[in-house]
């Protein structure tokens, strides 16, 4: 016996179209569309229907990069997998790609195996992976395949943290090689980690312990120079490339530069480098390490690159690095030697607002909200159409999003396992109303009415840009 | 009494979706889509029922760039707004957007009104109107902005042809400055035909009068500094600008340029210059002439850059800059001197075949396929979602087209009023086999069933890429 | 009989080197230099020796672009040949180029004519003409050829201005073939003066009559623009290409690109362009129109861009465009129309003052400071190495130079003929001692010696960048 | 007793003049020039005339890259300080600037020491030397102060080569930092060897084990990668930057993008990547490997972006990177695995000569050719102008140089100490006559007349293109 759910008077918003349209669910996926008001409307019947007259109805948010239960510097990253999908839920995100770890020594599949333990039956939401590759070798390689053909067709390799994630660049062209047989994605944290530790020691022994000098010595020049080498090497490798969160406008040009070339080459950049900056990261009484992440936080004048960016499809996806810690006990680890700071921020509850008060202070559209947010990143990685659009057959996660309502974040009411928000106090216009999760209602008028264990493991196809 | 059509089984392919789904049509309008094979589809009920099963069901391509029964040189294009329109129905093509030619000396409402004349009651599909400007004053200014109301929104200014269409630096600044204001676009022919003209001369004089001088005359560095102009007194004025039939490499890097600096800067280039070169024009015994169009086909390694600029969306449109002139009579008039030839080519019936073959080459996706024929043309020029998309609400516009039929390009089987192809004899894998325009069934099967006066006028509004 | 003087002890400096050398003098060369001390020095006698212990010996300037006497607007520069000459001297030039006219319908050997004759015997340094063309025709064309052979082989033209000196992209296209031809160099005036003419109207409509208008009408897009379009009509036509007055880091963008891609193109710009800005045509009670020239001053940001410009030399040369308007009488013509103000500074006699505060300040090095004010203004147009250099064989126009003496520049000490000073008040270190024209001396000490008629027309030979 | 020479008659080229001169030497040093039949030239009198009538007179070549007696891979580069600056005498080079080598474990004092025990003595001309710095650590840093004290003022470090020469990028870094503090300059082999070696062990692991492949692995992109990486590391540092033996397009327009951003960052090119091409290591019977050298020789098209790289300064240096191996073994050491190929060519005695002829080819001016291989790499490494032009006070290092003898490049004629010319076979037009070594005959007339321990150690200033 089926189910059905039908979604009436709303503004359907997709990455290509806007229009008012009645949405019919059936089963947990989209059965149809019909024009609001014609008889095709009219003959869509359901058991429950949902008003969502001067509302948005939108895909729910696809967010490829989160970091639940992150272990960093020893201890972890406080939001779990249940925590943290229910924030994400709350805020109109219905999918995340997290990324299994494997430390050096291990195997891709005991990492993959760690985290899908750690992930199964407490999820809101539907979740994929991403792997970190951190000891590439013959066996690593030949794992890649395999991971690629069960789902998981995205590696990431960091050209930062040496002697914990980093890869030199033999390891990261032998992966971009694989990948480019394989089909899989090599996603490019993209820093000259060897430069910056040699400034991060140079900073500490001129007693430079701050949290604001963590922006310092990662110099944008040296996201930038990372960024063109990894594009360079990839080109070699014959192979596609993903940057995450650029931050800095000279990466942008790099970017910008290779796709003019003509590269298979995309750049991914998150909330905090758009809304926040270096101001940030000087608040007095070690406030600045709530803004502690990799890539840094940019002097402000870098957030016109990263819109301008956004909107010339120079950087194609906003995810969030969602890798929240405390302040209390874990930020604070940093105290007097800014290098121990936990790096990363909460945010997976803030994108699609955030994104969205983009869209009322007009850089960028309606429609491209949607694509850098829901449509693109289902794509990049894999998951389009079931993800990231509305359309029939796709899988029912769908937002009702009150484009009118106000709010004021705040760490007292969002639902992210940490102690501040890094939009503490900041008003934005806009706000999710009611989320449906395949079909499911898990956020209704404001009310979480899921539950951890609704969200299922999402196996991904390979990159669809690249055909 | 509401008349409905249901297409069943195809795979529906859009700018941002590929997907299986039924598409209920009524009054003309898509009224609903539902994935294949659910009850939300077996609920479609409809007196006309089209199976599409193996095919694709795509938006009608819409061509934003004809000039039907245009006057250039003593002559007119052989096309008119009955053969020409029936013509681009049989080739998946269901809205035209035609260009109005105001005279030195006349008003803007002049010109408009006798293309408006040509066209009413003859065209089998829906048809716009942009301006061609010849005459920048005051005058024609103030009228730029009753065009933009009423539906006109869009103007064309050419950088060539001196005495007849040319405009100087300060007309063009002018009118873009107006555009600016009134939300007009305007499109330019940009090569420096002063300079060009200089350079004709010098070639009669030598004795070089065949039609491949045509295109040694008019020099790719000719179009790109022009193209640079353009860009530069659009960003004078704040304007935006769409750059008609881009053809050379350099002026594509240009276009880049700009978008990398984030101006809104668009560019249309059109088969011709993607399938064909300057070995067509060095055909002997004058059969050059058939491919002597402005700008002028460029040495085959033009061509790369073209595709890559269309993946990388520095080109974002192909439209055809459909002008044909029959071989002999029109082409002839310029046997021994090339600057006479009439220049235009046919092709308003083969774009979206020809563009269906890159797809099958590989140059790009199907997606991009309808999105730079279809969505894009429809959402550059102020008709989306009523046109270029298949989506509740959108006008059933809809192309059913069998990616498996194969067909031979040629002059004998073509529908447009011209006695030569430019891709005579050309295989392509691709054809249309239905076309419905407003839910009326123009092309059935491969046959013709429209009829002259079916397409309406279509007002548009402004550019909807500028919000 | 031979007359011989010797100048012992400076620090004699050349665009590449720097050398403790003692210099001869014969007969009005420059006979030979020997290390200072060296018995080969000792051996140097003369009955005359100048002593430039802890002095600079250094070139006489080459100042390439002045415009004595020239009409403009109804009016006439200040300077005579005679009264500009002297103030030139004074300031450590030896050699200045200036512009003969040919205006609408005359021939070339009219104008340059008339120059002739405004110079001959009144000058009191050497001199040579380039040709302003302002009516490129059959004849023009041919007369250039002439005129190369002449030694005068440069000619200027007008992208600004229309109706008096404003040359179309044909008529400049024509010339630089020519120009390819005959081993002439075209030097351009690079503004959109047709655009810029339509905001000069827009402006005035709108009651913006301050000299600051002057600067904002004019535009850097619209300098760089016309940059770039000359840049391309060069290569069109196989020809190099010399930008006067540079001011724009625009076009310094065009030059540096052009000059990547390995084409013949140089720049130049002045010394306003470098030390003064908008600021100054901002000045209060019509004290801006001092300051009106075109190009415009531009806003202060663009120093650094000229600045470094010369220091990669995508800049080459620092001339002075003198062309002096007192303020009283002239610069006041345009009070209440920006407009009508007449075009240009006076300059001619700080040029190389400032450039050496220049050398003081680190902008330049010292050989720098004597290749863009002597030697490349030499060899760009044909004089090296008789001027522009300290070498065996060379025109002795030598200057010592004080590195140490500080100086303050006004109106009421300057030696040009015009009642304000553009650098009034300003403190530059390093001043003109005494100054030697083919061997005599013209300033001694800081007194005047020279008179009217010491200095010779000079003609010249081509570029000599160009072999 | 000064010893006097005078040079009579010559075309005197330096970097910046071509004069009729006379020049006297006293001394070793150059003492005065006079113009040719002056009465100042006249008066020199000199036990030793040499008449250059009809010849060039230029400054002795200064070859800043070579590495006499290096080992590599179990052998020695076959020219010792004897032989290696007997045959650069020979081919008009009058000064060398050679690489001490410090090996990781070594101080770089006693790298030092154990080269000028090598050259002490042996030469047969003046030499000076670099540092190769292998083992950046504290110890390392501080002697780097100290040799740039004592006039070891450059330091190269190398981008390839793990395990041997290969700094990380924070001993680059560092280094670069200690180099912005104490004036030293920065040499840099830029090429991505950890990605190479990749490449390397692939390409043999497929077999591929001839000469050619040591040219596809390491790849054109992965010497720009390293080029720009170098370039920001350098900027990090607020260092000026020596990028050695530029062979590719791509990195010499990553130099030209660095210097149109006015960053201090110099280019090297040499003649083995001017004149020769893959084309020679594709050679049969092995005889590739005797162009096996790092980076590789380029494909042909590679060589018009370095000649115009030369001609806008984006390069401006040509060495030699002279480092000879005899082809028998050798060279033989890597039949059957290309990477055991000791790498290096022959050239020292070359250089001036191959430069010659792209004078006579049109490559380059005169002044041009003094300036890349005489004047500015003395300039670049201190010694100017001691060394690198003919002016009073200089060293007496000269030239007379037939510039219309032709010559036939061969091993049977040469004086390199190897058993193969890389130019065998090649005629040339222009031959060094006479040599004079501070003001001694060391090749009189074709005839060797210097003898080894000549030549001095020429302690250096730091680059004199920084100030």
């Amino acid at each position: 016996m089926s189910s059905r759910t039908v979604i009436r008077g709303g503004l359907v918003i997709t990455a290509s179209d806007e229009i008012h349209a009645d949405v019919l669910i059936e089963d947990g996926r989209v059965a149809a569309l019909a024009a609001s008001g014609t008889p095709a409307a009219e003959a869509f019947t359901a058991e429950s229907v949902i008003d969502a007259t001067g509302k948005y109805v939108i895909p729910g948010g696809v967010d490829p990069h989160t970091h639940m239960e992150m272990p960093f510097g020893g201890t972890y990253a406080a939001d779990t997998f249940e925590t943290g999908t229910r924030a994400a839920a709350w805020g109109g995100t219905t999918t995340i790609v997290d990324f299994a770890i494997q430390t050096v020594g291990q195997s891709l599949r005991e990492g993959l195996d760690a985290w899908h333990a750690k992930a199964e039956g407490n999820c809101a939401i539907d979740y994929g992976f991403h792997m970190i590759v951190s000891d590439v070798n013959q066996e690593t390689l030949k794992e890649m395949d395999l991971l690629v053909e069960e789902g998981v067709t995205s590696f990431k390799q960091f050209m930062a943290y040496p002697g914990v994630f980093y890869s030199d660049d033999g390891q990261i062209l032998r992966a971009m090689q694989r990948s480019a047989e394989n089909g899989g994605l090599i996603m490019m944290h993209a820093e000259n980690g060897i430069a910056i530790d040699v400034l991060v020691e140079q900073a500490l022994a001129r007693g430079e312990t701050d949290p604001r000098y963590h922006g310092e010595v990662r110099k944008a020049l040296l996201e930038a120079e990372a960024t063109h080498r990894a594009i360079r090497l990839a080109q070699v490798a014959g192979a596609p490339l993903y940057v995450v969160h650029v931050s800095a406008i000279e990466a942008v040009a790099e970017l910008a530069r290779a796709r003019d070339e003509g590269l298979p080459v995309f750049g991914e950049t998150c909330p905090q480098y758009l809304f926040l900056s270096t101001d940030n990261l000087a608040e007095p009484d070690f406030e600045g390490a709530k803004y502690v992440c990799s890539t840094p936080l940019r002097p402000k004048e870098h957030q016109a690159a990263l819109w301008r960016g956004l909107r010339t499809n120079d950087l194609q996806v906003v995810s969030t690095d969602h890798c929240p810690f405390c302040f209390v006990g874990q930020k604070e680890l940093g105290r007097g030697d800014f290098s121990k700071i936990p790096n990363g921020m909460p945010g997976v509850e803030n994108r699609m607002d955030l994104l969205h008060q983009a869209v009322v202070d007009g850089h960028i559209s309606r429609r491209r909200w949607i694509e850098i947010a829901c449509a693109t990143p289902a794509r990049m990685f894999g998951m389009y159409p079931k993800k990231g659009t509305i359309a029939p057959g796709a899988d029912a996660d769908v937002v009702i999003y009150d484009p009118q309502a106000e709010q004021v974040m705040s760490a007292e009411t969002h639902h992210m396992n940490v102690d501040y928000s890094a939009y503490e106090g900041r008003r934005t216009t806009g706000r999710v109303e009611t989320v449906l999760s395949r079909g499911e209602v898990v956020i209704n008028q404001r009310e979480y009415t899921g539950h951890a264990g609704h969200g299922v493991y999402t196996p991904r196809s390979t990159c669809q840009y690249l055909n």
